[in-house]
Parts: C-alpha cells; structure tokens; sequence
C-alpha cells in the first residue's frame, strides 16, 4: 500500500471490536487520530494502545480532518451516533456490525457510507491475528467500496464484498454455528463437572467434530442416539436431565429436528453410527 | 509392553469403532484372530486389514482361545450378543459403547466383564490417530481392570478408570457438546449456501469460538444477542427462520436458555459483547 492509501482515521466506540480493530489500523500504517466513547476508562485506555490517538468524550468534538470514521458500537446504540454525527463531506463513514444495514448511516449528511465487519469473536483480554479475519464490506458506491476494501486488504488477507442482505443471513448462520455451540459446550461442561470429569476428556471429540463438519456437510455426517433412532438411549437421557428443565426442552427439541432431518432427506439418510452386526 | 502383555482378543462387531479399533489393537502388538459381524461385507473386509483375523458369521464358532472380546456393537445389540456369546471361564469380556453400563455383560457365563469405550466420533472412510484417543475403562474386579487398562495403554496414552454412573453422564455431555454441535453446524451452513456464500467464512469464527470455550467456563464468554439481550436482532432473526419452523423452534429455545442461564446467575453475568460507548 502507498502513502496515499494511508487513511486518517477516527474511531467511535471503545468496546471489544474497537478495541482490536483500531490497533490492528495502526499496525498497518494508518492514522488512528480519535477514539470516542461515552466512557472515560474505555476510551482513555483504547486511546493509550494508539500512538496518535486522543481520547474524545463528545462527538461534536470528533476531529473533522479525517478520511474514515469507524462505528463499532452495540448495534442499539447504532441509530443514535448515526442521528448525532456530523462529518465533511465526503468523509467514508462505515458501522462494523453484522446484523444491522448499511442504511442506517443513511441519516449522516454528506458521508459516504458503507459497512466493515470483522466476523469474529474479541474479548479485551484475548489478541487476536487480524491477519486470518475475514473482514465484510459493502459500500453505497463503488469508490467508496474500493476505499473499505482497500482498507481491509491492509490490515486482512480475507476482505469479502457481501451486500446486507448476505450479511445479514451470515450473522444469522454465525448465532448458529458460535452463539448457540457456545452454550451447548456449557452445558456440556457442566454436565462433566457434577460427574467430577476432566473438562479435557472431551476436547478431542469436539475438535474431531468441527473438522469432520468443516469437510463434510455436517447433516451427511450427523452421529448419535437420535440420528440411530436409540430410543432407549434418548429416554435415557431425558431421564438423566430431570433435574433441569431448560436442558432436557433443549435435548427433546435438537434430538427431533435431527430426526425430522435425516428422514426427510431419505435419499440421502444413512445408519452412519455402528453398522449391523 | 512385554509378549505376555500381548493378547489374543476376538472382535464382535465390524462397524465403525471396531474399525478403527481392530487395526489399531494388532498394530500395538496383539492379535486379532477373529472378526465377527453378521455382515459378510463388513466382517470379510474388517478381517483383511488384520494379518490374523478370520471373519466369522456366527459366534457359536468364535474361537475360544483368545484372552480377550471386545464387544463392538450398536447399543441395542448389546443385550443380544450378551445373551447369546459363550466364553472360555476367564476369558476378560468388555463392551466399548460409552451409554451402557458394565452390568449388562453379566449373563455371560464365567466372563471377567469390563468396558473399553474409546471417545472418539468414527467413520469408515477417516483415519484416526488412536494414540490422541480417551480411553474410558471399567471392570468388575480389580485385575480385569488392570488389564483393559494395559490393554488401552497399549493404543493411547489418555487411558482413564471411569466407572458406568460417570460414564452415562459422559456420553450425555458428548451428546450436547458433540452430536448437537454438528446438527447445529449444519442448520448454518444450509444458511450459508441460500445466500451463496462460502462455508470458509465462518470456519474462522468457528475455531475462535471452540478455542475459547475450551480454556474458560462457555458459560462465562457467551455472546450474541440473547446474551446481550438485544430484541430487536432476536426478533430480525425469528423472522428470517419463518420458513424454518424446525430452526425457528431452536432459536427461541437455545436463546431463552442462554438468557435463563445469565440471569440465574446474576453475580456472574457481564455484558461481554461491546462496552457502553
């Protein structure tokens, strides 16, 4: 990237997705000048990660003279900034949310609007390699996308256009695949606890798993008592979950949706768990 | 291990675990001298990968001099083979399914029963590394514990005493953690495909997620949107699944969990999912 595809760029919010985006920018040469937060302690220590950066508590205060002004904040907090922002003209205005459209940032006059989203997970406490994230974006126009996608390939080697729609539908297979494993993996690892088991006996399965998943169509490869139709299995279980409710309404609920799965596509059902003595 | 640590075993079952397993005993040293199933297929094809193994289509005609029988069979099998097989007295007798208790093998006369369940998803056509796999052994008596014990020893070096109670509750927890997860993956990858867009995105987003839950309580670094209690998003997607009644269904229960979860343990609960800006 030449000198000229270096941006000045201001940041509004401190939270998680600031907090390793901004670093990441100005790893890569950019100009981080501003982080805006409505909180003192965020936004102080964001700013201190950033050789360039001041800490800004208003944003009529927010620098003008910057190319890029990046949104990450909740998305409940989105159509607020969106109303209060003022920006020069022709500044490239992006939010780095994955559920929300582009055209919330319609209400911000002048701005050349557009959407970055980092499709991954960050907590302060964890680095992590900007280098392996894909990075979404989308613009109004098509310099403005060039511009966003620029900025993505500086700091990514995954930069993908998906319009919001697309976007929108991703978020929604990532609630799936992360959100909801997630809590599936604490129930599991509760279970594990009140038996006194090692939480490690069960890693090797789960990374076997997301890898067979990751090649395969996960349905084409499902294991297990429901998918077996092991009735006496599945009774079992339910049996074992009495003393809580919310897990064995969660046991029934999967267990049928992966039979209703396998048999209505019997075409391609197939008894893959234990063959026939 | 030293030749009297050798063993003769039988193998009854040729589907996928007695696959992996079979091969990965007579590598470690020992012999396989029979292969049975009631598949002709699959025990003659079992049996050519094992340089001493005869297949056999009735366990009448199991040979008796063997010190070991491993017991490789869908659950529902299991009461069925036990009813039927007769052993040498002595002879150590384990089944290797991880939801069935010990005592099920205890119609066979004169056996020393015990269980071998190795924690791993097989299939057929994927090698497995034996070496990296749990093995939860159990036994009646303390000798023939000590030798399913060598026994896994030989083949892995994670071999754990895990008695049936715990067991149980293993396989339950491998349910969530493992038989879920993948019905889960696969309802986001069908998600994917409709919006034309690459199962590689996610699998970034994915290996974050698996790696974290895996070094903290899943619990205690949830996000998304239930989490975070953001309606609007929660409705924006039940919306999206009306044509999904089945992942519908999922959605509203796994986020009411997550919600349940959080809020039932208020002194744990944190907003994880971007500061207030």
């Amino acid at each position: 990237m030449n000198s000229s595809e270096k941006k000045r760029i201001a940041v509004i919010g401190a939270g998680n997705v600031a907090w390793h985006l901004a670093p990441a920018l100005a790893a890569a040469g950019h100009t981080v000048t501003a982080i805006y937060s409505r909180s003192p302690a965020s936004r102080e220590a964001l700013a201190r990660l950033l050789p360039a950066a001041q800490p800004i508590y208003s944003l009529d205060l927010l620098e003008m003279a910057v190319e890029v002004v990046l949104i990450a904040v909740p998305d409940a907090a989105l159509a607020g900034v969106a109303a209060a922002l003022k920006v020069a003209p022709g500044t490239v205005v992006a939010h780095t949310s994955g559920s929300q459209p582009l055209a919330l940032l319609q209400p911000i006059q002048g701005a050349h609007i557009g959407v970055l989203y980092p499709l991954q997970t960050f907590s302060k406490s964890k680095p992590v390699d900007f280098a392996g994230v894909p990075l979404l974006v989308e613009a109004q126009d098509a310099e403005t996308l060039r511009q966003l996608e620029m900025l993505a390939q500086s700091i990514s080697s995954k930069a993908y256009r998906v319009p919001s729609e697309a976007r929108r539908q991703l978020h929604l297979a990532a609630v799936f695949a992360c959100n909801f494993t997630n809590h599936l993996l604490g129930i599991s690892e509760q279970l594990l606890q009140e038996a006194n088991l090692p939480k490690e006996l069960l890693q090797p399965l789960i990374a076997e798993t997301i890898e067979k998943a990751s090649r395969q169509d996960p349905f084409s490869v499902q294991t297990g008592p429901a998918v077996r139709g092991d009735d006496n299995v599945l009774q079992a279980h339910l049996q074992m979950l009495q003393p809580y409710p919310r897990y064995q309404a969660i046991y029934r609920q999967l267990s049928q949706s992966i039979q209703a799965q396998a048999s209505g596509e019997a075409n391609q059902f197939n008894l893959k768990d234990g063959s026939p003595v």
